[in-house]
């Protein structure tokens, strides 16, 4: 198959039909405006053996690739509507494995509203090498930004801190001393985040800020206080854990020092927010509703960045990239 | 540097105080619509060793990458707006070398007007990957399609044919027989192309469709045949050459399989087009004026795709992924 067969065979039928796509027969797609509401323009990269691993399933890492990025417009408060695509093909990426990674998209697309407008396969004599630029839509002027946080304002996360990290280990076979059922639900984790769209109307109507914790919760936490100009302090005896990682928790000797471990892990592509005292209830409210829990795990202050804190009391939390707090 | 001072050392500079941007401190860039314009999205990946050399320059290889992408949009007929970014640096790209890259990337975006909104930089073990999502702005429903062609109309191209893929051989050394500066104004044609910017209005108002000649004129012109249901005839006796192609040409055997050959070449980033006779002269005095030749080169026929012509007479063209005319 020569690229322009490719192209035909694997990724037209994902544009869906969509008429901005141009049957990927043009140099480029062309958007319409939308009145009375804004673009929000995500754009993230994978790496084969960096951001996945090298026996991945394609379909697994086509919809990791697409759900990573959605998870930036979920903390955005934003609705998904296309993305652009470029590949890099090493050669030993097959007929079979690139209908497999096709299929991943396709999939994911119509699970959450995406058609495919454009993009670029190439080949490349090193890693299987991916990026989307994904692109939703939010009501003008009311994307939730990282830069609202407010001093007062309290802190919550959605879902469960630290599985992405354990996942990767899990997914090594590098986990020892849990039980196979919960390595296996870790695993799953880090190959297939879940983006938590379903906050996204509530995240604008109730937060201040947010972003997704996709460095890792303490990382995360800290690009809100630094857009904001104001510090967030994490209660690390506080973090929402699934069973297999309280399970795994559990069996550390230092809880403060698993607990600040888990809060670094990336890839758990929840959403950390902050809102006003007055709002948390309805923000709680209505993320229930939408099937998704919101803990609070902190409070806002004046400062800057982020700082931890263990049943109260400020504990230093060592990282690259990330000072004494 | 970890990738939060990289950001802020290389890149945020490059944001030029776009608010889009928002400092590049935000899970993703936040577009307002623009009443009475579309937006013209293309995305194009280049890889170490495939679409650059490995020892080329990192600041023309920056350059390079914006370009290839800006002459998509040149033969839409869009205006560049801004772009996202993703690069996969190697262990061996030092801070040097990304310092160049950016200057490269801050020299052209001043030079086109372009501003970075967002993207991604990650390491890989393999070669340098890049890829760009250029976003440009066209009058609502104007932008210039492949899909516009119609029997009777002419086909023309700007600029030469051929500097980008003998410029290759002359940038790997295997360009004999020509004079050093030959040699030299051919590699820097295929280090760093010009896109035909300049030629968006005339596109806009004259052309009934149009390409970037990046995969070598026949593939593009069949690309203008093939989205628009008609055949495009191409004169080979009638390709515009740069000096240094003109020489070359000169030493070839076959001067027909010669320039079937320079029709073929890829990397040229000229735009071919096709206008309705009465509309040809109008699009040529508004290109010169902007400072671009158009040629006469065919015209469009009933019939599917490309074919090629040498003094009126119809020759079989033969490569990879195109049929015998």
């Amino acid at each position: 198959m020569d690229e322009f067969d490719q192209i035909a065979a694997l990724f037209r039928p994902l544009t869906f039909g969509a008429p901005e796509a141009l049957d990927l027969m043009d140099d480029a797609a062309v958007i319409a405006g939308r009145p009375g509401f804004d673009l929000v323009i995500t754009k993230d990269a994978m790496v084969e053996g960096v951001h996945f691993l090298k026996h991945d399933p394609p379909d697994l890492t086509a919809r990791k690739l697409l759900r990573v990025n959605l998870s930036d417009l979920a903390a955005k408060g934003a609705t998904p509507f296309c993305y652009f695509l470029a590949v890099a093909w090493p050669p030993a990426y097959d007929e079979v494995g690139r209908g497999l990674f096709a299929d991943g998209l396709r999939r994911d697309q119509l699970a959450y509203g995406l058609s495919l407008l454009g993009g670029d396969t190439v080949s490349t004599p090193g890693p299987l090498t991916l990026s989307v630029t994904l692109l939703g839509w939010v009501e003008a002027g009311r994307m939730v930004k990282r830069s609202g946080a407010r001093v007062g304002d309290i802190v919550l996360v959605s879902g469960f801190i630290g599985d992405g990290g354990l996942g990767l280990q899990a997914a090594r076979g590098e986990l020892d001393g849990l039980g196979a059922d919960a390595v296996a639900y870790l695993a799953d984790r880090y190959r297939l985040p879940s983006p938590r769209l379903a906050l996204s109307a509530a995240l604008r109507d109730h937060a201040s800020a947010a972003a997704d914790v996709s460095d890792g919760l303490l990382a995360d936490a800290g690009h809100i206080g630094d857009a904001s100009g104001v510090a967030l302090a994490i209660d690390l005896d506080r973090l929402p854990t699934s069973n297999a990682a309280a399970a795994w928790l559990g069996r550390q000797a230092d809880p403060v020092a698993a607990s600040a471990a888990l809060a670094a892990f990336g890839d758990d592509y929840e959403v950390v927010c902050t809102a006003a005292p007055q709002t948390v209830d309805a923000l709680r409210t209505v993320a229930a509703k939408a099937g998704t829990s919101l803990t609070r795990i902190g409070e806002v202050r004046a400062g800057q960045g982020v700082s931890a804190r263990w049943r109260g009391v400020e504990i230093a939390i060592e990282r690259t990239g990330w000072r004494h707090a």
